[in-house]
């Protein structure tokens, strides 16, 4: 069991949370747009987004979602854990400046199958932008790689 | 009606479809950490890596669900939709100089809600590696902005 | 206390160790001499590179670095903590393709100025590449931000 | 020798100087916490960071340590010199958008080991933000490459 393992099957209980924060920034935005292909004006034309109902650019839903995956990746569970399955409700737009707080919390542990249910949301000024939840399969210490 | 806006209600029907495609490479892998703070050593560390069950380092899954924020922002229906909700289910890795292909294709059309269902997936030398599904509202072109 | 801060005075002990690790690949070196400006071409030209001491490609010694400061940011004592010195012998070079483990142990700790000394190391397959150590100030419980 | 070849040791004298300077920017903070795994929240996350003492979001100290590496990799003593070890004492914070002068200057030059000894500071505004010392091995024209 490497040092850099996260948690196992037995270290999680229901209720159990994590939290991981970023402020977007231009910078993010337009890096994303690169990696992703995603071009749409909504978030790299200020002129364009002016004329949405958002009336300024917003950041991309999956840019903020990817923060989930962060908190899922490196805090709970962490290492090692597989991600099966995430849904996303984008609920309110996030923009330039706003400091996302994306929040992990443990609903359901189905030990046989070792498969954890997380409820995942994203809040900024404490008003949820996307709600959903993830699946993931954790080792177990017995089974552990 | 701006030159820039995707399409209409109108121009859309089931069954409809788009593509886009990236091969992931180490760069993106990089700067997709940065983003998202997601720094799990099984994308960044080739040792670690090495001792989980996808044996190499592996793009964030959200990386790659990324490409299907691409199609349905730039191409189907493209700048003016607004996302509300995506499914993703995780079901194969994707591996550095791997070429993702992100497809939406329209299963279902509300009209009166102006809410479109597309089935996305993405696929890796013709293997399917996430589906999920995606909701978007649409513009009409008696409403549009 | 924020759930974000890391590790107090009060959490820590002499031996207490953490770890990051990362495999340097070529997206790292071109980024990062974007960012530092150290275009020196024994990163960066291959052919040139051939012709050092080193044969080929080497990573900025302060790419290595910045993975001590990964473990020191976000592990041990992790956020909260302020960073006041930094310590580096480049004892040998990082290729493209090496996994560099970056550890930190505590080895002294004067709790009267809240300053903590942490031995810091990088090693590739299991030889030291870097050594040196960090000194930092770390709240304690009672006086935390 | 190589037209990319830097200074060589019969080249150097005490007093010599170089400087490389370079603006901090939020891409260069989200990129460089992508390279280094440095998700530290006081990089990246505004809200945190006001509950700090530095009232705001830093770069990441290793950053700027990093313009240190350009001045000696490109400038002073540039190409061939080979890094032996850096000092680095941080001492006062660097924030979006300042300007950083990053400075080289030869304190000792020891000839029958090729060692030169560099006193390196960053500056903004006036106002020394690191200081420290490198050492580097440099050819002479009787022994170079």
């Amino acid at each position: 069991m490497s040092d850099l393992h996260g948690l196992y099957l037995e270290d999680l209980a229901i209720g159990q949370a994590a939290v991981y924060t970023k402020t977007v920034g231009e910078a993010d935005i337009v890096l994303y747009a690169g990696i992703s292909g995603d071009t749409n004006p909504v978030h790299l034309d200020a002129e364009f987004a002016a004329t949405t109902p958002f009336k300024q650019r917003i950041a991309h839903g999956m840019l903020s979602a990817g923060f989930i995956s962060a908190v899922i990746g490196t805090k709970l569970p962490g290492p090692g854990a597989i991600y099966l399955s995430q849904s996303l409700r984008f609920k309110a737009p996030v923009c330039i400046g706003d400091t996302v707080v994306a929040r992990a919390q443990i609903s359901a542990i189905d030990p046989a199958r070792r498969r954890v249910t997380i409820t995942t949301t994203c809040e900024v000024r404490g008003k949820v932008v996307i709600d959903g939840e993830a699946v993931v399969m954790v080792d177990s210490r017995g089974t552990a790689t």
